[in-house]
């Protein structure tokens, strides 16, 4: 058994790590860290968890590193900035989902993660991306920094346009739209449920920094370009799961077919991306509703000749592809597991 | 007293028109109509409306002109069509809330509205728009087409940068999310409370209509120009209200408060139009749950210098402003009263 | 003109008072209180209310006096039960919200109000109870007490068998739902979107003060009597409305016709109590999704022979019929206006 | 591996036992069956289960015997009682979902299913009840029949204080609360998301048959006893999950201690069934929220003295333990395999 830790242990991606660490059958949880709620055993925080682990949240100390072989960062990114300087040559692995390390280009970081002081040599030392696309670099890895949730969606959702067809894009229009659950819990009037429930809010209209990451992460790819990347991220009246529509002009001719055929032919031994036609299925797909609950990430790819561009699609569970579900695969790599290990389960629908 | 009839007077449009039309001070209910439901009281079939108008739904035949100064038709396109045409001469001011006639260029309304027979000298004889833009060709106007609920909201947020500014658009990318009140009561598998709750559901993602009638109506206009316009629509978790986002890449230089000072001037007389600042109020708006209820459309523009870009936010009930408050409204001109008797409700929130 | 204030603006109720009071034909806002926000325009709290009132809010003083006709105190108990001692005899009418002089027996008052003062002349100088029950005690009275939301539901479903049909009940179990606007603005984790959204929370599940006030004034009524009253009460998924079911067992002979007739008798005068069948409409009722935004508190009454009880339904809007609405109708009735001055609009559904 | 069928794949339970036997390690999906979508792939019918069984939907014939072990039935009460009469000796074991078998006493029956023939030897063949109460009944049974989600959580609410301390019940009276995916997908008008989405549906105000099925069941219990159970049942707002509220007034004296002994007592075996204090964790529990996606019940019992009752509430996922989880469960019992096999998963929360 692999022994993973948690920090962050009562927040919303703490949570979630625990759930699926619970389930994992080659992962252990030995140890739970946080700064509020010292002493409390995961049931109390978390409703749902109303297991016996034997675990109360505890400060971290560098103690930590006789009791894990993987430790989960859930924490903000000035935190996760911290506990990774402290920890990083102790801990044999530290997958952290803040975005502290994410930003390699400096002035990127220091617009979006003013509060977050640049670490550059130890953010060198991080292996960053989605797994589908770095799969090779995880294996072993001592440091990841996990994608964003936005992030992730629309990188699954661009690479095989500029990786997979090497095309170069001219303006990529990015309309995010996210559940509650997506900003974690922070006791803000705009986010109780009267205000949050049944609104349509414009809460990042001009930029988003998941939308930098993206940028800086494709920017580095090999093939491909983009010229233009902007984003507007809304929060809807749902409580998990978020879709990306990406509006993508390109001069390069391409029909619906080949952009079928290529986004089938890219992912074709990702079984977490589900590359899926608009109408297959009994609702219009991909909806965050569909993959509730489970590591996958929908994509759907559309030419729309009349509006003289592509629209690509991508839904995917915030907490679990976004955040833990994606943090346990690249552990599962990093430790030589099948990557789905532990992650099997099928989504929840309706709910 | 106006005399009003509302066909359609089982549906959703139909019954905020009874709702509106029986809080009107000018306005007096005298025939609803309709195909189904024939014989039945509003009451049962509008629970909030427990109102004894003396009136059943009864079937639409030419002794209507009798009953009515005033037709408002909230009926499926091609049903608007028929009735149009039958009763065009008969009744005095007929509203039509259907797409039957709001296109004019013959292809655009064959490509949109295959199943509704173009009937080109009757729809010339339509005024057709946002009473904003054309509040002067209302008055004592014989037929009129009322705009789409996300016509209204595109048409409102863009036409202070074409008609106002006088701007060149080169790119409007639209993103459009609607609640599940927004496609009239159809009973399919989808749109089943299980399905459509904590859904973002990509319903038109490479085309809606509506927004070939803002094309189509802003390409008329005397100044400003938009080169392409394409649209996305979704739907998402709650009932009532829309946003539509539209993404402007222009050569135009522009910057934040040349665009606030345009959009407060271009709208200084229109009661209904609230040009609002992202974070003037505890959340940001627009967003369509601060204007449930009422008749008001509001509208934020931002500069976004990073995505080289203007983003026109544009928020409104779609079954007050983008349907029978709209209706009433365009009534309301076309009589000679002011434009917001009756429509004076302010906003219920949070709901 | 009555000139009115609103103490509390910032709250849910406060806003709630600002919008009908806007609407009002014959109130004017001429003052706004508070400790927190002062010195803010209502706009900039209320994302609804886009008016310019000219006001701000301000600290209470006894300047007060001054300026308003009534003053309606929607604060927290504690608060109101300060105010209204400072300004008893110095504002002309005084309209609390709260429950700080609800209940008058003095053991009960400990029991569910432990952190306010116990006022007894004070108290005593109070006219409680809804309306529809009360309207002589209103007119000229200095100082009302209005009933909690749960409370006037309660009452008004029950007045009809003790008060109008002079029964015995012998027990009466009370299960009370009610959306997330039911407890006023809290930063608790609990009411956070992700939190409140989808839940059925358990959160008074032994007993609720709302029962206590019914029970407490019931007692006193002339005619029936309640032998046992208890009451359980659950948040659920949406925002606004509220409904209690009262199981009702007494050894009165009754049947259906019968309870009909008398509750339809009961509330023959009283325009905001509609008397609804169970099948009556599309969708059964009362629900409170059918009063959304209107002061309407709908009642039904069932006779259950197999079940030997009788249910009784009552579903009103938790910050109109439940607070400001019914705030404005007893303003009204104090001040000899028609008790639906500026309160006749009809509900907003579906929403 | 055990090969299992479902008939009436393309509902919301078959769509859930499909995500369930997926998952499982011991059960092979090998047949699907229906008469509405012949031809079609469950991921054709099920937007989240996006498997490739190689299994189309069939109509159901004698042949379906040769190519299953365990047939589940998810079918509408009139079709299970016709198949299971074709079936019961061929296949070697049926599961039925629906209410066809579940009520003993012929009036009551005949009350409660009307359209459903009584077939009062084929009836009396099949064990019915939950797997916590009759276990040994369930080891190699041929036939058997799941309760109804109500009733499922009813029994395992009240059955510590029957069964368990052996009380007689002078009235109990259960308030039952339910997402929308409570009563299957239908095409109505009421069921359909704007009158749904918000609404607190009184649909069964004097009675509902799963408690009939209750009273049937717990009558015939060896101790304790029920002199009347009445039951009202409302739809809220959400998707999946009910609660039941259980009112019980009894002359046996008894206190919170005793009571929250006698329920970790009676459930110490059941790992599905989780007695939890009201306050032992972040929110009110059991809440259904806290229990999504999962085969868990969660239950709570409160004293309460001022209200001379005792309170027993219990959640639980309607789809799971209410339905396909517990199908999944008593088909482990039957087959000699551990309950939990295959239904290890924890809530998905927050969702």
């Amino acid at each position: 058994m692999i022994r993973a830790g948690v920090v962050g242990a009562s927040g919303l991606a703490g949570g979630e790590l625990i759930r699926l660490i619970t389930q994992h059958p080659e992962l252990e949880l030995t140890f739970l860290g946080g700064s509020s709620h010292v002493g409390r055993r995961p049931a109390e925080l978390h409703a749902n968890l109303r297991v016996d682990l034997g675990l109360t949240v505890q400060p971290v100390t560098e103690a930590v590193a006789d009791q894990v072989d993987v430790l989960f960062l859930a924490t903000p990114a000035p935190v996760s900035a911290q506990l990774a300087e402290q920890l990083a040559d102790k801990v044999p692995a530290i997958v952290d989902l803040s975005g502290a390390f994410r930003i390699r280009t400096p002035e990127l970081h220091d617009r979006w993660y003013p509060k977050v002081q640049r670490r550059t040599e130890l953010a060198d030392r991080f292996v960053y991306g989605v797994p589908e696309l770095i799969r090779d670099q995880l294996v072993g890895a001592p440091l990841i920094s996990l994608p964003g949730c936005y992030a992730t969606a629309l990188t699954l959702g661009l690479a095989p346009l500029t990786l997979g067809l090497g095309l170069d894009l001219k303006t990529v229009v990015v309309d995010g739209k996210s559940g509650s659950s997506g900003g974690g819990l922070q006791l803000r009037t705009a986010d109780l449920h009267p205000f949050r429930s049944g609104a349509i809010a414009p809460y990042a209209p001009t930029g988003h920094r998941h939308a930098a990451e993206v940028g800086d992460f494709l920017v580095r790819a090999k093939s491909g370009s983009i010229a233009s990347l902007s984003m507007s991220a809304y929060g809807v009246s749902h409580v998990r799961g978020l879709l990306t529509s990406s509006y993508v002009f390109t001069d390069a001719e391409v029909d619906q077919r080949e952009l079928q055929r290529a986004y089938m032919r890219f992912y074709k031994g990702s079984r977490f991306v589900r590359v899926r036609r608009h109408n297959e299925t009994l609702i219009p797909v991909p909806d965050p509703q569909a993959v509730l609950g489970s590591n996958f990430c929908d994509v759907t790819v559309l030419h729309d000749p009349e509006g003289g561009r592509i629209v690509v699609l991508s839904a995917l569970d915030n907490l679990v592809k976004g955040a833990a579900g994606q943090a346990v695969q690249v552990a599962n790599i990093r430790f030589g597991l099948p990557e789905e290990t532990g992650l099997t389960m099928q989504p929840v629908m309706p709910a």
